[in-house]
């Protein structure tokens, strides 16, 4: 099977220290986090201003990536879904999307938020949030 | 250098067979193309629906991974841009988000769209969006 590697271009910075305490889709209470962008990726921050609205792409390296199905907000009530049907950090390529603002930009760094990742996620890829178009 | 493996969940198939076809930004013009899982990660769908609006990651197998700067939309009057202040495919980890609608649910493929992607393009990771956070 093909595989293509992914190379972490930094990594969160946050105060939320273990899964338990991250929240599992509101927003309230998330954090803010630094992003510290590895010195062979700096040069790629260029033009990134505080305010801007960006989508970070994080790998979610405690995930289980051998489950196809879940209980929604794992709750066994809820019959079982697929987990690209759900948001569950648990399936194949776990990767998490967070739509969040600059706060503030420095050497090497931004600081985001809010953002339920806990610290140490590998971040993998930064995106502009495009305003005038479907993309996500 | 830490690196993870990614493993593609399914291919596109589409009638766009060169990134010249494939429009920018603009939804105009883009097409409908068949999302076909692997048998393997067929389990995964479970729950997904005609009419679900989704967000389908892709890794733009054909991009450049050693471009850390572009000139936005490829022109060369618009001064250089850091490639995570763009949405240019050339970037250290050349994943793309795509909000699309799911048209049609068959046995383990998806017809999806309107997708700006070419034939043949590896799938990664398929969730749902989400209406009442501010998730990407």
């Amino acid at each position: 099977m093909m595989e293509y590697p992914l190379r972490p271009i930094g990594y969160l910075r946050s105060t939320l220290r273990a899964l338990d305490e991250a929240p599992r889709q509101g927003l309230e209470g998330a954090p803010d986090a630094w992003l510290e962008v590895s010195p062979a990726f700096v040069q790629g921050l260029l033009g990134i201003a505080t305010g801007d609205e960006v989508i970070v792409v994080t790998w979610l390296h405690r995930a289980d990536r051998d489950v196809l199905e879940v209980h929604p907000r794992g709750d066994p009530e809820i019959p079982l879904a697929g987990v690209f049907a759900t948001r569950s950090p648990h399936r194949p390529n776990p990767l998490g999307l967070h739509r969040v603002t600059v706060r503030e930009v420095s050497s090497g760094r931004l600081r985001i938020g809010p953002i339920e990742a806990i610290d140490g996620t590998p971040v993998i890829d930064v995106k502009p949030v495009l305003v005038d178009s479907a993309d996500a």
